[in-house]
């Protein structure tokens, strides 16, 4: 039987494997650890990495958290009074070139005591200059590990993340999306096993996509205007997770550690008024990008 | 008969007045102009100031949109189908040198097909390092424009104020308050007109306010690290914004135009992971300031 402590347990050692990978890579910068209690119980193990030779900022974290379900969260899932049982691991990555990605995972499951359970999870990807060749190789390895589980996981969680990563006041997606997938509840198809054996697919995946990108991009020299854009491009990354991300609510609405659940802001941001880069710039080839319903795993400069 | 029409027209006129008055004061800067349309009805004029001498992002955007009420709207106040009409002049003004602070302002008219009619509004100051005589200078400007239209209004709007700009996940209000009001409908003891005299008077004071204090301050020296507290205490001022604010999420939600409710974005803001500053410093004296409930009319350092 596969019980929740096995999870959580599981998820700690996705935290250790990843910080080690990420170190590796960044070569210079450490993960610093902060431990932390949750008055309501559980708590979790935040780590993170700041002023790096790749990472600018950024956070992996672990956490557990459990007890009477608050009302909000009742009121959202329109449940009744019960306990809950939420772990998980989130990590944010802002580089300091703009010409790596922006990276994010999130790996959790929940479980109540009426007997609800369920894993939810998914990798996204916000470059802040569009690269065709990077955007194919991040969803062939998304689509590699969702292929190994179900044949249609894919398509369903790729145009899941198209949804969810959407800022709907700016019409434009967050970044090229990735998969995402929530309430994954063990049942006839799936059992309980199956679908962890999906999650932790996923999470022993993140390590060696986002090195790749880290180490295939650091060398590509910029400058001032790259700069720029890409402090307007982490506002738009702040809006999201101010506004929309529902991770982000359900930390707040939850009294999670709140330094832990802000990580994921962007070290710097900046907002200029009704900010148009120039037609025909590698900033407005990006934009077009910034959409719904891409084939990524075929996109060509061409197709556009 | 005050009609609306009245109103979104003294709006407008006061939108000239204080884009003129921070013109004067900041002596370099001028707004830039966009005047836009409102697909269900209406529209607006959004005046932007960016790089000036003291002004280093600001907006004074006055606005007057109707039509059928949004069901978002309908829904959060609980009533049936009705047409609405909005007219207001909302600012936000980030300065350049950390001294002088942040200063919001809104005035707005609300009515409804179904007779509903109210006036809303507020002025509240967001110093990146509180100074008391400012604070009391600031507070004794509100108390007497409110003194001159009701006994009760300073005391009650103060607490609204304290209330309303409270940042809950920081448990840190977002400045020193100032006052803030809303839903003040015309009634047996304050007539529609009353009322407007009132908002009036808010509008009016608000230059006066603020070229004082940014004529006193913008001469204070300052270097790296009072721009690195700025930093973080507009990325404060966002979270509140995007997060919190009503006035932000009834303009996503009517979808207004984005780039005029966003205006209140920082220019540049930066997140520092568990960021504390040195005890016994002015940045952590500033911290223990951000607390409901302090009387800033006379407030002295012995007090605290």
């Amino acid at each position: 039987m596969l019980t929740k402590e096995d999870i959580a347990a599981w998820f700690q050692h996705l935290q250790d494997h990843i910080c080690q990978e990420l170190e590796k890579a960044d070569t210079v910068a450490r993960f610093q650890e902060d431990t932390w209690q949750r008055e309501g119980g559980g708590g979790g193990r935040s780590r993170i990495i700041a002023e790096g030779h790749i990472i600018e900022k950024g956070g992996v974290n672990f956490s557990a958290v459990y007890g009477p379900t608050p009302e909000k969260i009742l009121e959202a899932l329109q449940l009744d009074k019960a306990d809950f049982y939420a772990t998980g691991v989130s990590i944010v990555m802002h580089p300091q070139n703009p010409m790596v990605p922006i990276i994010h995972m999130n790996v959790r499951y929940f479980e109540m005591s009426n007997g609800t359970q369920w894993f939810g999870g998914g990798i996204d990807l916000t470059p802040h200059y569009v690269d065709l060749e990077d955007a194919q190789f991040f969803h062939q390895q998304l689509k590699n590990v969702c292929d190994r589980h179900h044949p249609s996981y894919y398509e369903r969680f790729k145009q899941w993340a198209d949804d969810y990563f959407y800022i709907k006041h700016r019409k434009e997606t967050r970044g090229i999306g990735g998969i995402f997938f929530d309430r994954l509840t063990p049942g006839e198809n799936m059992s309980k096993s199956q679908l962890f054996s999906f999650v932790q697919d996923v999470g022993k995946n993140f390590a060696p996509i986002y090195t790749y990108l880290m180490e295939k991009n650091k060398v590509i020299p910029f400058g001032t205007p790259e700069k720029k854009w890409q402090l307007i491009r982490r506002g738009r990354y702040a809006e999201f997770n101010l506004v929309l991300d529902k991770g982000t609510k359900f930390g707040l609405d939850t009294e999670g550690r709140i330094e832990s659940i802000l990580m994921s802001l962007p070290p710097l941001a900046s907002w200029h008024y009704n900010y148009q880069p120039e037609p025909g710039s590698r900033e407005s080839y990006t934009l077009q990008y910034l959409q719904k319903g891409i084939d990524w795993l075929s996109a060509t400069d061409a197709a556009m």
